[in-house]
């Protein structure tokens, strides 16, 4: 099921290769993809603000330079933005004005993409600064309790399922780099959606799952009897909690920054809570079995060990207009990109 | 901090011992109490309806007999009812009616203790059934997502948290056997709250998490892009929904047998979440903030490997009236029983 950087089948063009890739903000994420890189024998360039990063950077063998200006002037292939998401705003402009000169003396430009948790608002700061035409988001989902480049490994991306975001007039020569790379040297699975469909994939999956751990926390803090309750906590109260244990900024942040979906999530989240408690109050079995069996499709699927839902294998030609929207309805449907060439993307389950 | 049965300091008495024990249902926790008394040298008498689980209860070392009124006629000091709840008030009524014939034959009856999830519904049986006046009950939080005797372990139960519940009226020769076979054999550590306080407790710690954590996959399970959500699913999802991924229908049991403390609970928490989805939606920094930070006692607390909460150690005298609130009231501030005596027992945090 790796897809790999050669074209469809019968093509006989080069495959694609991402030789050079910079990375702005050298944390968590970005230390791991510079690691994983750096490992793969990708010539990586990284900037950091922070002068310590950068020299633990270097003592692991990643290339750094001061600004990421100077990174976009190193004309990588690809560049990851990568800083916090507050930064990112600042890390654009600086981009934004350098491009022109590169622009001016020829040559290849870079394409931009990202490695943050959510698409839409990235996509509106990349539009803001009047780079959107050159971007493609992504995101892996891969995370730690812990934050940092200290926390950054070469084992943390490979094997992780990303998202590639784009929109309807991404050009392919901006996407297939993009896979080429998160599906070449990153070693990850790729699924293209667009930025709506990922941003509520994510609430659900993430954000919202972070704000109910921190709700069972806030719970038992609030209790009468929380000694005992925290006393008596096993499996449930643990797992249930994890995520919520460290570190309320980074989630609040996350969370802030889908706020769309997730408020959404969590109407509909408060509703089905206030009916099953009205449903229990009443004695009404049938609406309490309704609640506990309303997962049923996915509960078989989770447990033989594929993800719910169908979806066939197709091609999708790049050279035909909508090809964006036939994508990203694969992706939203679980299909996974298997292939790529420079005229076609092939997805399959 | 384990507790053991021996008097309190300077006390000369012979120290508790718990020669033979009844289990009634060799389900995953009553199989799990069979095999760890066992395996610790304990006289062990259990009754199971299922002439396969007698079977497979027999070759691993656990003598067997026909029916609960059996396992009471052999006299064990503690009887352990680990029946389904459903099947509960036949077994009492069993052996309600075979105890007259114990109590006219003279000589010692069994304490009746049991190890469910909830424990004001236990007691409400046991009370209907006329057996009230020698129950304690007694709940270890273990549990795996298998059940039944064949997922039944020596190495389930030691190291547990038990709560163990008593009510107003409890004698001490009812509860000390209890204790001394939670923190002796059995190799548990135990607090002596009230039926109501566990109830609560649980449902903040066990049966709300498990809802959430069933929400959550209700959620996922309702989404346009199913297929998509799951497949981009990592560590929050996957830990966030655990509890919920099998056998819904003991999910459902356990939520119901708790229905009273689990309503309120969900009622705050559908409340909670909602008053967040509108502080998202208003752009209200602070409620936002306020949400994310509401547990920072308790986490700090966790990230310090201590229960929150402080309770001192006392000594309470098991020969003065109102002994039983006095109990209950440490074990609600999360203090463990440390030492039992005839006359005393010794909880600290």
């Amino acid at each position: 099921m790796t897809a790999h950087a050669s074209g469809p089948a019968g093509a006989t063009e080069a495959p694609l290769v991402v030789a050079r890739v910079g990375v702005v903000g050298l944390g968590l994420i970005g230390g791991s993809v510079a690691r994983t890189l750096v490992a793969a024998g990708v010539d990586v360039v990284a900037s950091d603000p922070d002068a310590t990063t950068r020299a633990a950077a270097r003592d692991a063998g990643v290339r750094t330079v001061g600004s990421a200006a100077e990174v976009l002037t190193e004309r990588p292939d690809v560049l990851v933005l990568a800083p916090p998401l507050a930064a990112l705003p600042a890390v654009l402009d600086e981009l934004a004005a350098a491009l022109p000169r590169l622009v001016a003396d020829g040559g290849p430009v870079p394409v931009l993409t990202d490695v943050g948790s959510v698409k839409a608002p990235v996509r509106a700061a990349v539009d803001a600064a009047g780079l959107g035409a050159r971007y493609v988001g992504a995101h892996p989902m891969a995370g730690t309790e812990e934050s940092g480049f200290g926390a950054s490994r070469a084992d943390l991306l490979p094997g992780c399922a990303w998202a590639v975001t784009v929109g309807p007039t991404t050009s392919p020569d901006h996407l297939l780099p993009v896979l080429a790379l998160v599906t070449g040297p990153l070693g990850g699975v790729a699924r293209v959606v667009d930025d709506a469909t990922h941003d509520a994939a994510v609430a659900l999956v993430s954000h919202v799952p972070h704000v109910l751990a921190t709700e069972l926390l806030n719970l038992a803090t609030a209790a009468p009897a929380r000694a005992l309750a925290l006393g008596l906590a096993a499996g449930s109260f643990r797992d249930g909690t994890r995520v919520a244990r460290t570190d309320p900024r980074r989630t609040q942040a996350m969370v802030d920054g889908n706020a769309d979906a997730v408020v959404g999530t969590l109407r509909d989240a408060a509703a089905h809570l206030g009916a099953l408690a009205d449903a229990l109050d009443a004695g009404d079995a049938a609406a309490v079995t309704a609640f506990f069996d309303a997962a049923d499709p996915v509960r078989t699927a989770l447990a033989d060990g594929v993800s719910a839902g169908t979806s066939p294998s197709a091609t999708v030609r790049l050279d035909e207009p909508g090809w964006q929207d036939r994508l990203t309805a694969l992706g939203a449907a679980g299909a996974l990109v298997t292939r790529i060439g420079r005229e076609a993307v092939v997805v399959a389950r």
